[in-house]
């Protein structure tokens, strides 16, 4: 029944997303993959980058992507997807999904239009979508949290603050994720200006479109590689149960995001696809916690779920992850 | 020179709050120890719980705080202070240096009452003070970041989250605790009704009386022993250059506490008894970061700082700590 | 065609083997999971227990294990898998893969005698065994480590240091698993007493019978909740390429086991069921690198890999896991 | 009586052993620092580098050392200690202390001979020197757990593995280094290799001449920022008693150095100048557990601790420090 699978070629895979991505698709049952290409490791095996692929996979990286697939991934630096889609020639007929942030606010690339690829959102579009642009890590988080409320336009000022892991920074040496810095530290950044602000308004808009929602949002550098946790307060007339319902209603067909009854912590999301969310309720505020793996649900896991979504195949082909939690 | 040494007890010498005001006054110029008590250590040696003092003290623990002394520090859970002073019987000179949170809005004990030690609002007072009400971690850095607002009545409505290290939750064995839960993990609690919500109150009144801010605060366990990290965001029409001269003019005299004009991080204060500050304005919004360690400025150092104060001993005297940073 | 599913209960769910066993089980293709059985949860949600099965596992943890099933993994404590077999009266058809150490060293209960449950060793015999004494973590890494030289009567002393997660010491709550204590801590516990040591010896001894091998191993307790890393020393005329060719052949069938040729880290394998393995040599001296996830090859993946086997499966079903690595 | 103040300057003082020695001496009863110079960071302030001194320290990093000194720390990489010292033109009576590895095997710069500086073997000899060459950080702990042995002549074969916090691989950023990499992570490095093997057979055959003691020493990278560990294993005819006695007498007269009667945790000294040791006696083999913090008894700590010496001051003056421990 597999029949045929499909075949993926990976931009930019030397990079953590990269890499995370060949660690979903080195296990997926409906793919094959055709080319890994990376300018720095051109020539070298996969296995010696990512090392934990030891004994998974004796791939090599090519420098070339001119080698058939059906979809490819985008790996690449933030401006990066841009110039190479510009410069590659992909047929038409190969989809594109991009784990950048150039094409999340309805940029094109020549004829290439693109879906914002957050399925508790646009699944119908994603099903019929070429060419995909993955969400932010942050940006998937928040907008989790919030979606429901502006579906019903109940959102007017809100407050968050987020904590990502270290690999939200990818692997650039600098120096706020040198280990020395960074363990047992916690520093806020890019104060109420952190870019993924513009896609969560744009998500936030498309459901409340009469009164634009305000976002406040503190990101913070956490002392942990991985996750996002998000806290975001909020007026609110509805009670906990109302706001409970109208969440798990949002939800009912989301295959990753869950609404929990007890108080979430990072780690239950930790190497899975998930996001949870967990809601209180104090005096007149209204309080919505979400968590994600900011390289799974926010980058590479669900830029997996995307391609399942896109090619017809099971949502979580592939993406039954064993989470890590202790 | 230094004449007479300050005789001091510690009484509830076991725990952290203990152990940390130990190591300050092992080290302190001016104090002599004179008992040590402890109920569930009495009789064993000190440095075989604070193992770090091996080689730094030979006390033992004393099952009695029936010893001379000149100020007692009381390290007790809370609700025990008030147990303890009721049945103990001190002589009326003895002054009381309590930790708890027992007698923070104005509780007394019998003759006893209390001054809220926190040294940036109430130096004067603490100077003439018999007794004192050591503040709340989280309250301590909470007030240091918005005092200087609620001084010129420009506190409206705040957003905070802060996040604490481990050992604010004490030395008690618990799920939360537990290190393969609390490592690489994020989680929020008492979302919005955190305890040290009174205390903060009671001191932003002090200052700004005519109307009530309302403090809407979300604090996180960290993945990290030390520190107490808060973000704090207001609106407010003040420029940052007029934030800023408010904030060094209401500090000048301030020896711990201290405004950056960099991006602070945790990291900066841990093992010492500073509270860092720094200031932000993005838009209608003013946004204070403040920092400090929840053993020392939001404990047992801001306790030895309230002794150093009330014997009219150097502000400082065995205060000036150095950073662990890395 | 995965015609019919193995149905598997699990005793002692609630723990830290228990969970990470059924993180397994729930996404193993050829696996019906009838009972889950705690005596401490019964009643109660698995996903509230084991909080990242949120969304992937709607059992209820049960007070009975009678309930028909192919094979039951033993989660119990050290001496209390005796107890259960003694009692439980379970069918002979029962297959048995017992976690704890009761009965690695040849102990029987009842007709129930117990193969060592390590693949790279006795991998026929597990395929037909019906009850299986699965390894313990340090043991599995030390032997991996040292089985190809002890087939060549090769060893004679050798000194090996170790470090282990804090999941290794299960979830109960202790001094030595506080987070304040074990954050950013070393610790050596049972010098070369380790419990382990004995199945280590039966190990080697099968292979190497005529002269007993020496093993003096340091363990110590690590900063970090999963995985085990161990060095080796000893003595030895082989060349690097005489060793690297020998270990290579020796675990030329294995499909978990690897020998890499650039040194290994810990969190290579986190969160797989791999064990890596570098050796060096200078001068005189072999050194042998070992690193396994304690939870997993040491624990839970071992024993879902001897299930596999036990019933003729792919031995790498459910066990295709993504590294956590960052 | 404290008369007159040393003038100490400082070369190389934006890296971490500059940091950590600055953070000694801006709090040392002693001494006046008379200037920090920095090729990297000349003309701008030393907070602004070492962040957590902000109210602590107002200087300015200078270019130049030609600034009157009694004694200069020099806290260069290695190499550039002795390039340093051809081309800076020091009055003959500005004393140096050393911190690099150029001049501990007995190496000279022009006239200047250099004492090997470990208090706990050549106190006499450092109260008399005019250069010292401070040991390393793995070879101060090796040494201080093998010295009482060396003094009986009784050390052959000895197998070491210490671990090592990633501040002894300094801030320059580096793969390893890097906080995704480095957290959760062990792995070993320069295995039987370590340049300090150099000096600690030095300082070992000082004592034990007749017969030169092997040293197999196994290096780990350790998932913290802060201390070394070591447990050495060797085989030994003393009674646990014995041993203990003969350490607690080779020790009796050292301020910082201290036999533990108990089992010792790396935080035990992290942040203090101590080196804590443990021993244990199993069968035929002696093992000995050390403990320091890296970049104080391994570096910085010391070099006070020299200076101390030197120049006849309290030999813990400024070296009293509050163990970070939780």
């Amino acid at each position: 029944m597999e029949s045929k699978k499909i075949k993926v070629g990976v931009v930019g895979g030397a990079g953590y997303t990269g890499g995370e991505t060949l660690r979903l698709l080195v296990n997926h049952p409906n793919v094959e993959i055709t080319f890994v290409q990376s300018r720095s490791q051109a020539g070298k095996k996969i296995s010696d980058t990512h090392r934990d692929l030891l004994g998974d996979c004796d791939l090599v990286f090519t420098s070339t992507h001119d080698i058939p697939a059906d979809v490819v991934f985008l790996c690449l630096g933030h401006g990066e997807s841009k110039v190479f889609l510009k410069d590659a020639n992909l047929t038409p007929a190969t989809k594109v999904i991009d784990l950048s942030q150039d094409f999340r606010l309805g940029e094109k690339s020549g004829d290439r239009s693109f879906v914002y690829g957050l399925p508790e959102l646009h699944k119908e579009k994603i099903k019929k979508a070429d060419n995909i642009a993955n969400p932010g890590c942050f940006a998937t988080a928040i907008e989790l949290g919030l979606l429901p409320l502006a579906q019903q336009s109940l959102l007017a000022e809100v407050y968050l603050t987020g904590v990502t892991g270290s690999t939200g920074a990818g692997q650039k040496l600098q120096e706020t994720s040198h280990f020395s810095w960074r363990t047992n530290n916690i520093s806020a950044y890019k104060t109420l200006t952190h870019q993924h602000l513009k896609e969560v308004k744009q998500s936030l808009n498309s459901l409340q479109s009469a009164t634009e929602p305000s976002i406040h949002f503190v990101p913070w550098r956490g002392d942990f590689s991985r996750g996002i946790y998000v806290s975001a307060v909020t007026k609110s007339s509805l009670t906990l149960a109302d706001a409970n319902t109208l969440y798990q209603n949002f939800y009912q067909d989301a295959l990753f995001t869950h609404v929990s009854d007890t108080m979430i912590d990072l780690k239950q999301v930790v190497n899975t696809n998930k996001c949870l969310i967990h809601i209180e309720k104090v005096d007149e505020h209204l309080v919505v916690h979400s968590a994600i793996d900011n390289l799974l649900k926010g980058a590479s896991g669900q830029a997996v779920q995307n391609m399942n979504l896109m090619f017809g195949l099971e949502e979580t082909a592939g993406l039954k992850l064993k989470a890590t939690v202790h």
